[in-house]
């Protein structure tokens, strides 16, 4: 018997009976012409924050990767299997999106490990450990600041991360030329999942705002 | 100034005056409380196969890995970055879910990049094609089953690359451990874009099927 | 002839024949009983953080001592002319206000000051450069936190340092002794002058969260 | 969780309801352009004697310091902790003001304590006997002029103060330099808490006067 966790089923059953019947011309649309969505959502795993729900988004709209932490690893054409890399690979060249996000949120976990300098791996091939180094030389810094809270260094690191991620996507020369062109933009978004608030950063400082929404 | 596209700002406001205000309480708890979900999912970049939206799933419900393809690579404790082994590891160590989905979905650009040996790289660094690779032997002998159509052709490796991730997933020593304990379970699912419908993996028989619903 | 700035005689007028009209009784009622505030504020001098604004408060609400940075500096018995610690004792125990609210804000002057190390003088005094050494060993630790964007650090050092006068507050006996006994306690604020949020501290914590406001 | 005494949160909240959404344009142009006051205000820490309340006084027009007994110490450049000359110094060099007022009161708590040589120190650190001994010489002979009542001994020393803080502005060399040059002006304000009254000095005479209001 094919069998699902009860509550996915309950969902589902919530889903054709809401969503699909009001959009299954929207999906059935998708299906025969491909998707096209405008932009990608670089976003964490964790289970607060779903790119579609803060934005409300529609099928079709949002190409999403999620990873631990929402990191974009700088460019390395080393011929090794890169997720993120083939994502964002397959994002910019192949559906052509116009814009990128780098969307993080409070209380990571994944910056939470970055953060703890005498973390036990979590099994003996310590896959957490190793990602989160991608960020390690602005985790010591921060770790350091003793005079801030913990709640203060994580959202710290957290926004350097985003930033540290932007700065990796333009490594990658497709990201860089088209950017170049005035055809791709890149963007940072930090989402307060306490508050529901959504900070987005400032291109020209880098600082963390809150827009303001007519 | 900060800048998000002003598809996501207008997005974002319906979240707030939306799902945020009827959830705020929930969206509180599970930032004071941490998040607990009891399951993952292994579910690809597409814009229009979102798991939130399929499974009507609020927030705290779903960890959610995205890439291209929804794969799994197998257990390389190498040192090297692996993202996907990164997040695997956090959902079953850490957040100890019990559950963990792949759900895959028709029309899948990345299967269809694997299923068309001709298919130059998308950029020199050849990403996607490196990912896809993962699958590649299963993906020769589909392309060589000249007696099915194209689409029954790329239904058949969105299925069969459904089955390799959740038989790598078996490949890490604390999955493997866990689902012997009876304390997590592996599941496969794959939607269909056109007409909603989600068929799900027989665990015996590895078949696709529709789930009855009450 | 007596002769004030023409801003000052004008804003005057509208006290009277506003606010002092509708309120003189409560002015009159002040002068013969003397006032008793329940609450002091150490505030900045900064022209946009004037705490009777932020709180909306009347004649004899709130005994208001301003320096710059809002610093208390820790208690010291030596017999020389000590403004804050003159203000806080008749605070005490004199007028027995059940508060004392450190309220810090964004964007301050001082603490932008401390955060250069390369500041020169203002003049040969250098009164300002001394007084914000109070807070030197926080400002060094943020001062090097490259990762961060100059705002980032500024918000930083903010928050320290109200959390810093704090600490510094119960070196006083009188201060300490009261709030052993209840009668007495301390409290941290953090005003942003660009969107008028008031952030207030978390006295487990320490970290600054905005108050529900109901 | 964050706290802060109920009246100062019931008085944010009119101040987001009230006087910031008149004037959040004001807020933020001045959070993004920085402060520029023209005026300086010395002024008491007296709940009664707000300045901003006193003149009408809107974001960004008054540097306001404020001790007990609106007292300015002269020019000591001794590398010690010199709260009142730090912000003299930041108001003249760095924000560049035009004006600075001593503003005193009247009932002022703090000239009442320098008043009576019987009183005893509200502390060990008798902090406010010895701030206020910086007027110890004229409240010396006011005290032995006995012709006087309590009330009119009082006012005298409250306006002799103001006196002896402007000239010991006088002793900063910035200021009297600038004022020499015309370009900073020093003026006196005794503001009475019953009748609502300001009471400006003569600049030639040092009397207290009402100026005319047109």
């Amino acid at each position: 018997m094919p069998h699902l966790p009860d509550h996915l089923l309950a969902g589902y059953r919530n889903f054709m009976n809401g969503r699909y019947l009001t959009e299954s011309g929207r999906y059935r649309e998708l299906a025969k012409e491909g998707q096209a969505p405008e932009t990608m959502i670089v976003a964490c795993c964790d289970s607060r924050s779903a790119p579609e729900a803060i934005f409300d988004a529609g099928p079709g709209e949002l190409f999403v990767l999620r990873n631990v932490g929402n990191l974009v690893p700088p460019y390395e054409p080393d011929g090794e299997f890169h997720s993120t890399s083939a994502a964002l690979e397959f994002a910019v060249q192949s559906l052509k999106v116009k814009n990128i996000v780098v969307m993080g949120h409070g209380r990571c976990g994944g910056i939470r490990a970055a953060l703890d300098p005498n973390a036990a791996p979590l099994s003996p091939g310590d896959f957490i450990g190793k990602w989160m180094s991608l960020i390690a030389p602005a985790a010591e810094t921060v770790s350091s600041s003793t005079f801030m809270t913990a709640v203060e260094r994580q959202t710290a690191l957290e926004r350097i991360s985003i930033r540290y991620s932007i700065a990796n996507l333009r490594t990658f020369p497709c990201v860089s030329i088209l950017e170049g062109k005035g055809r791709l933009s890149l963007h940072g978004a930090w989402f307060d999942i306490s508050t529901g608030e959504l900070w987005v950063m400032n291109k020209e400082t880098g600082d963390f705002e809150r827009p303001v929404l007519e």
